[in-house]
C-alpha cells in the first residue's frame, strides 16, 4: 500500500511543482482536503468500502469509468463493492491543483497510477487515471466529496 | 446533428426531471450556462475545433478518456484536433445537474449519448458517456468552460 508521498502543488499553478515551491499559508489552507486525499488513496488501496463512504457526503456522486453515475451513499456503496470484488489496487494519487471556491467548496484535479490486480485471475496491470473531484464543506461539518469522476490516460486498447 | 432538446435539470436535483417541474427563476439564473452547453454539444457534432475552443478559458483544462489532461488554449487545440481527425460525434446532452457554486463559479454533470463514427473505416459505434463541468464566469466576461472530464459509461469490453 502507498501513500500521498509525490510532489504536492500549489492551488494556483496548472504546471506540476514540487512542495517546496508551495507558500506556507497556501498548504495550510488545503491541508484538511490534502488529508481527505490521503484517506481516498489509503481505502482504494485497502479496498476498503466503508473507510471510502465515510469521505463522502450523503448525497455524494461517484461517476466511475464504464458505469452510469452512483448518486448517494447506498449506489456509491454499491459500486464500490462492485470494484473491490474484482480489482485490487496499489495506486499512488498525484495532485495538479487545488482551486478552493469560497470556504464551501473547491475543486481539485488529480493523477493516479500504480497497478490493478484481477482478481479472477490474479493478472497485474499497469494503472494510469486522471480525476476530478469537488470538495464540499458545510458549515458544520468537514470537507468532503461532493462529486468524484475519472477516466484512464491510458492509450485505447487497439 | 442534434441539439439539448432532452428534458432539463433543477440544480438543487440528483433525479432527472422534466423541464416543466423546474423553477422559472432557477431555469432564467442557468441559462447562460445552458447555453455554453449547448453551444459545445453543436460544436462537438460539427467537429469544430475554434467553436469549442471559444467556450473554454484560455487556461482550462480538457481531461479526455485515453489522455494525459491538455491545460490550456494550445494544448485543447491539438486535443480536439485529434479527436476530429479520427472521429466523427452525433450526440445529445443530458444535463443531471447544474449547481451555481456563488457568482463565479458553477459545476454542471451531464450525461451524453448517441453515435461515433470511426473515419478510417466508416464504422459507426454507439456512443455513451457521462461528464463533469466546473464553469468561470469572471467580473468582465460571460461563463466559459475551466474544467471538464469525461468517461464513457459503456460497459467495459471483455
Amino acid at each position: 500500500m502507498k501513500r500521498l508521498t509525490r510532489p504536492l502543488m500549489a492551488a494556483t499553478t496548472l504546471a506540476a511543482l514540487p512542495l517546496g515551491n508551495v507558500a506556507a499559508n497556501s498548504l495550510a489552507d488545503n491541508a484538511p482536503i490534502k488529508s481527505v486525499l490521503s484517506a481516498y488513496e489509503l481505502a482504494l488501496n485497502a479496498s476498503d468500502t466503508e473507510a471510502v463512504l465515510k469521505l463522502y457526503e450523503n448525497d455524494g456522486v461517484f461517476m466511475a469509468q464504464n458505469s452510469l453515475p452512483s448518486i448517494g451513499t447506498k449506489a456509491i456503496r454499491t459500486a464500490y463493492e462492485g470494484v473491490f470484488q474484482n480489482i485490487e489496487l496499489d495506486v499512488d494519487f498525484i495532485i495538479d491543483e487545488i482551486k478552493p471556491l469560497g470556504a464551501h467548496w473547491a475543486f481539485v484535479r488529480t493523477r493516479s497510477q500504480g497497478f490493478v490486480t484481477i482478481k479472477a485471475n490474479q493478472q497485474k496491470l499497469a494503472e494510469a487515471n486522471q480525476e476530478l473531484f469537488i470538495f464540499h464543506k458545510p458549515d458544520d461539518g468537514p470537507w468532503k466529496i461532493a462529486r468524484y469522476i475519472f477516466s484512464t490516460t491510458n492509450a485505447q486498447p487497439k
